[in-house]
């Protein structure tokens, strides 16, 4: 039976600064770090082997993946970094305090820009100096799929791709594959796998440096879904 | 011009020990840390900007990439991790003191090994416990290729695979690549790229952590070989 394990990276270091960081690449905190290793660590003694590792393309996100494959001994499995896993974009709001963010547009607006399932926040334009579309790193996408600023069903769209043509054969082919990822990307992956309605999606919180293991049938239904907690 | 780095993993935990490693999956030291970081932020002051990443399935060379890539503001590109840039497999002298080597085998004798280009090692048997048969980092290919023990040339001749139909075409469509591998490795592929005969090039020898940028014409000849020395 295969598996899937998600894992949400751990702290960085605008979380401390609670900011929006969305495309933003901002590095792992010390106790992000300490988070990614304790995952690796968790994912050894549980004997999870894995065949194949997806990451975005976002710092914080492959460090973690790196520090897991490490502490469990398999550094060296097949790596894809790919933006489709990146977080969900925040648009205008990246790089925003979110107490600031909460005084200029009021709590409710920021909550709903937060929490709603498709409501877009403001977009940036692509000639905005912080915009994907100025980032070498996606100098290889069609540009007009370049995001400005994405909700969770946005994100969703763009993560069924990579579950589709990648990640669900390998799966049916029989091979663990572990995901190392942001908040919302993994929320939209598991809204997907868990059949999870638009308005309980809300309520998914994926907790960080804490490996989420699914185990599928040979039809791709959830068989298990274990949690490897701290 | 499309631009080719060349980057021996730092300092080894073996390397300390004075032991024939080969293929067996030694950690970096500390020190060798220090080299690879060292290597990335030269690799950052020089400009470098690469599109493609290769390494080994060997956690020391793996490492070094990271730390390279990590330290150049580039973890993000992309990444293949191959058996065909592993160190060179020493075969039973895997593991083996090099001084005590010496005194059972005689200083002549394992000068020869270590330095002819063609005459091969005391080999193993796939059922040693040490023998790559048993890894399942090499599960996946054909049993009867997997090595017991190699000289540079046999080294050569299953690193050429990977110029032939990765590396060369992608610096063909002028896309800069690194490869952070082994010594002998990468003097393999130096054999190759500078046309060295097999009696030259055995005064080849590559630094750690001082990357090798070759620059290339539209017809693959070496235009440029530069060092970003300590």
């Amino acid at each position: 039976m295969a598996k899937l394990v998600l894992i949400r990276h751990g702290q960085s270091e605008w979380n401390l600064e609670n900011k929006f960081t969305g495309w933003v690449d901002v590095d792992l905190s010390e106790k992000g770090v300490e988070e990614a290793k304790g995952a690796g660590k968790r994912i050894k003694d549980a004997g999870l082997e894995f065949d194949f590792a997806y990451t975005s393309v976002l710092t914080r996100a492959i460090k973690t993946l790196h520090y897991v494959l490490e502490e469990s001994d398999q550094l060296w499995i097949p790596e894809t970094k790919t933006w489709r896993l990146n977080e969900r974009h925040y648009g205008k709001l990246q790089g925003q305090n979110k107490a600031e963010a909460a005084e200029e547009f009021g709590d409710d607006q920021v909550h709903i820009w937060r929490r709603s399932y498709d409501v877009l926040p403001p977009l940036m334009s692509p000639d905005d100096e912080g915009s994907a579309s100025n980032d070498r790193r996606y100098a290889n996408l069609d540009p007009h799929i370049v995001p400005q600023g994405e909700n969770l069903k946005v994100t969703l769209d763009r993560v069924m791709p990579l579950w589709e043509d990648q990640i669900a054969p390998k799966l049916l082919d029989n091979k663990n594959v572990v995901i190392a990822a942001h908040g919302n990307s993994l929320r939209a992956l598991s809204k997907y796998i868990e059949g999870i309605s638009d308005d309980d999606i809300i309520n998914l919180e994926m907790a960080t440096g804490e490996p989420v293991v699914y185990t599928f049938d040979d039809k791709l239904n959830v068989t298990d879904k274990t949690k490897l907690g701290k």
